[in-house]
């Protein structure tokens, strides 16, 4: 029994198996956020010809029905069948999405008053050759050396000693180390015969629950030499982590969700080391920040503990891995340095980003939020940090949104309706003018805009009086922000429950984090804004939908991926490591899951742009205007 | 084209390889002291029918080559070919030759004031649960019972962090660590969940040129459960370790004679630990002593450096490694701890000899002997030690002596020549009274009695006049020590010139040290002696033929293995490690191989008893009653 899939392809496939498992099975991967429940409505294929025992006709309008739409993961063969793979059900890959310079950032560890000292250091001896009179062992020799060099404690692990012999003497008992600190103690990590103090590359690594993007950095000079990004192949398995942690555990296949962020690491490495001709003893060391379930997987650590209260993570500190051990294809005893966690739900990714905003430098009191797939914050200065993750879920990634993607090409991150005309303006990513989706940018100006308008209500309800493009569909209304050729892209009354939601969620957690600490929003002199939004962030937009407090726009501050910042940093400062250490540790958390403060605010937050209208002045005024 | 063997088998050859090849190939080992050159005779195969080129008849009567028999090393097949290969010419590997159990070496460790505190410990742990109010990591929970229990600094291997999640909530949060202590630091060697606190074994292994010992230990008490020994398959490289280091380092075979050892001592464990029913959970450590080459070869370390001048080991103190890295097949995490060695040429089986004999302990000068392969000698007491390698070479373990053979089943260990009648009585090891060979105990009776009796002279010259059982063979002259049925048991000439180079230097060695720390024969107060003679070492003949110096009996202690014991002790105590240590660390190391008094003690030992037959009194005397 055979898919055959319209671009030529066949794959072969069993009565038990559904569409999805089967091109799974053969390494075609669809969009499906849900993981496979039929829930999401993104994996749809169309049935060209053959039968099909279709399970569930949610999410499909009767109209696509009758073109042979069917979610893949509801989808069974009954025999030969084929298929269309719509561009938008496939999960694609992205190559390199920028290279360059990185001035900017050097400028940033330098404003740190840090030099650059890499994590991992090179160490050039010449060694005195051995005598009769002088006849130490080999390993006794290096250990003089260096200890006459002031680096007293030194380990070196017993995988080095096979070849230490011959290695010392292939070039006259000239030798490089690389050693990198660990557990109170140097840590060998490579000999080397003769004089091999540079070329010395490391990758600085940000493992998102979405993208994974990889720096490619010159450790003798600082040079970002390129940049790499690909989606986190673990979406197969769900969008969110907690879908991620129930497929691991009750499927057995920690194993898995491993083995496909290490495989899209792997990749992204391949492709820079072979674009700019770097070799393997080149390489000295990888950095790695990401939240603390995507850590555990890329650790290879059972996370079905971070899941359940207490929500209790395998560690918060990581010991040093190596490459080896990780499967990352480079040396095998290249050092893996992952940014401390510190809890289950504010990882090394919010660490590092603390580290890019410096806000733990400052005198004055700043929030840090992060909106990815989970929306943390911290607040505070150099004197105290407090966290949070106020799980408002990954809709400004995309996901659990109708038409939502990541700020990519063909995204919708810009949204203008007029007030009068309600005529609707849309900013697309790329050349590409046919767009795809919306984006997290496009979302909150979309929300907000329509809000404005009038096209929707204080609830979040869509008032089919105002305007044309507010549709009934088979399951509610919805917003159509771009008529297209072949599919329209639209906003449904759900999809913005879950924007409101997020936001809300969001804005709770300042609340909260700021009460907690006996401030108010008045006390705050900067907020730093982290995630995935694309360029560009719409602050006024954002203020509107009440995602964000009202303050003066200088305060706020948007700073893209700061979790790549950070390791970047972190990669080319040992004082920088020592840094994020001292953050992870000395970081308050507050778990909001269990806060009824946070439940009120979070209540109060499911209004436009809240229940408290006067925290919101300028919208109040706003609105007035817009005599709403 | 085949090689058939009479036993039934059939194995592949080619014309280009060797008869001895072709079987190494098919796994059926010759003894092959030379590793193969065509100078030691010992790869003796009969052919029976078919041609094969025959390079070399060196070795072999003209009554023999006339039967059939060739150098299996020298012969290839022209075409197919059966063989027989004689009893004597197979390499055995040996079975169990002990069980027991170990009050004595109980005894012996309470002596040294220790007690059993074994160098991998278990420590049973009962974690509070964690909580909302009490929420770190469970690795930090780990760590914090840990320092509550006064163990400050733990080292975690990365590789136990997979599964630290699933372990500690196996049984309500209870869990039994492992630990060794390693580099000021214990470090973690497994975690199971529950109390596992027993059962817990450890092998101690003696790595010897010639022979591997096992001993199977309890840990929790110290029994000695098991013993098993097989002999070092590296024989098939070669019987002495320059031969071996040869081999490795021309051939680049480094790799398989590590992997010889490890086999044999793989093979040793399974039997123990199927025999007694243990499982890979209750395996703790693994403590190993060997000379330098050897534990060059057992941890996979390039040996080349030890062979030449300024004779160079890779480390004499040895990081801890792991079972999982040498290819052991115990869990992959048991840690195995290598006695640290002194130099090139004094191993870790004389540290662990001198733990054994208690000789650092003591305020009286002795002497430590170990006639091994090599001949290493030790002098000293509480206060200082001064170590040496005499170059003896493996004569008396068999190895380029026609007859020889180790001292096991069928082995000549005792020989009586009546001075009137010169009849001759030998004494056999094990049932089997066809002795198929003469062991190293057997040689020093032979040559003591044959010079006693007049059949020797001071030169070692065999007297043809005396005796009928010496005759001369196309060789030179060779005395009959057995009339066999199919095979005489002889010692020839250049056997008697061996023995006496290898008596010469040893005596040589114990002169040169006294003599370096100013000392002479009448201050030692002990002599111990270890090697592999048997439980039968006739000390008055050994100081007839000048091995040992003319001293009062009760002032030698013949005491076997002590590389062995020494393990024994060591797995068993903290403290015995740290002595080991100390012991290699400290003790002086004297190169005779560059020393010109050594060379002039040597040159006067090659003479029976010694040129200076003044300090043998008592020898003396006997030649005179003897009118020699």
């Amino acid at each position: 029994m055979n898919i055959s899939l319209t671009s030529g392809k066949n794959i072969p496939c069993t009565p038990g198996s559904s569409i999805l498992k089967s091109l799974k099975k053969a390494g075609i991967y669809l969009t499906s956020s849900c993981g496979g429940k039929g829930t999401c409505g993104k994996c749809r294929v169309i049935i060209k010809s053959g039968s099909a025992d279709i399970r569930s006709k949610m999410k499909l309008t009767q109209e696509e029905l009758n073109e042979g739409f069917a979610l893949a993961c509801r989808a069974f063969p009954a025999g030969d069948i084929l298929i269309d793979i719509p561009k938008e059900s496939m999960l694609t890959v992205e190559g390199r999405i920028a290279t360059g310079k990185s001035r900017d950032l050097l400028a940033l560890l330098h404003s740190k008053g840090a030099e650059i000292d890499p994590i991992s250091g090179r160490i050039v001896l010449k060694l005195p050759p051995p005598s009769l009179d002088d006849n130490i062992s080999d390993l006794e020799r290096l250990k003089r050396e260096l200890a006459a060099n002031g680096l007293g404690c030194l380990r070196v692990p017993f995988r080095f000693m096979t070849n230490l012999a011959r290695t010392v003497r292939k070039e006259k008992w000239e030798i490089t180390l690389s050693t990198i600190h660990s557990e109170d103690c140097h840590e060998i990590t490579g000999i080397f015969p003769g004089n091999r103090k540079a070329p010395q590359y490391g990758f600085a690594i940000d493992i998102g629950t979405t993208t994974v993007v990889v720096y490619l950095v010159d450790l003798t000079d600082g040079t970002l030499v390129d940049i790499a990004s690909t989606y986190n192949s673990q979406i197969r398995f769900g969008d969110d982590v907690i879908t991620r942690i129930v497929h691991a555990t009750e499927h057995n296949e920690m194993e898995n969700l491993h083995r496909a962020v290490i495989s899209d690491i792997n990749q992204l490495i391949s492709i820079l080391m072979t674009d700019h001709g770097i070799s393997a003893g080149s390489v000295d060391c990888l950095v790695a920040a990401g939240n603390t379930t995507m850590t555990h997987f890329f650790l290879n650590l059972d996370p079905s503990a971070i899941r359940e209260a207490p929500y209790i993570p395998t560690a918060n500190i990581f010991p040093l891995s190596h490459a080896g051990e990780l499967r990352i294809k480079v040396r095998p005893n290249v050092p893996v340095y992952v940014f401390p966690c510190v809890a289950s739900y504010v990882g090394g990714d919010i660490v590092s980003g603390v580290l890019a905003t410096g806000m733990h430098e400052k005198e004055e009191l700043s929030i840090f939020i992060d909106i990815g797939t989970n929306g943390e914050i911290v607040i505070g200065n150099s004197e105290w940090l407090m966290s949070a993750a106020c799980s408002a879920g990954p809709c400004f990634e995309g996901s659990g949104i109708k038409h939502g993607m990541r700020a990519t090409d063909g995204a919708i991150e810009g949204i203008k309706i007029n007030p009068d005309t309600l005529e609707v303006e849309i900013k697309v990513i790329g050349d590409d003018t046919q767009p795809t989706g919306i984006c997290g940018s496009g979302m909150i100006d979309a929300v907000a805009e329509m809000f404005l308008a009038g096209i929707l209500d204080r609830k979040g309800r869509l008032r089919k009086d105002v305007s044309d493009r507010v549709r009934e569909e088979e399951d509610g209304p919805e917003f159509v922000v771009h008529y297209g050729d072949r599919q329209d892209i639209v906003l449904a009354e759900p999809d913005i429950e879950n924007i409101i939601r997020a936001k809300a969620a969001i804005y709770a957690g300042f609340s909260t984090l700021l009460n907690e600490a006996g401030f108010t929003f008045d006390d705050v002199q900067k907020v730093y804004i982290a995630g995935g939004f694309g360029k560009f962030l719409d602050i006024e937009k954002a203020i509107i939908l009440g995602l964000l407090p009202e303050m003066p726009k200088e305060k706020f501050q948007y700073m893209g991926n700061t979790s790549i910042t950070g390791t970047y940093l972190c990669i080319l400062s040992r004082k920088v490591r020592a840094l994020a250490e001292k953050i992870s540790t000395e970081m308050a958390y507050v778990e909001l899951s269990v806060s009824t403060s946070f439940m009120d605010e979070y209540m109060s937050g499911l209004f436009l742009p809240h229940t408290n209208i006067d925290a919101f002045p300028g919208v109040k005024e706003l609105m007035k205007k817009q005599a709403l």
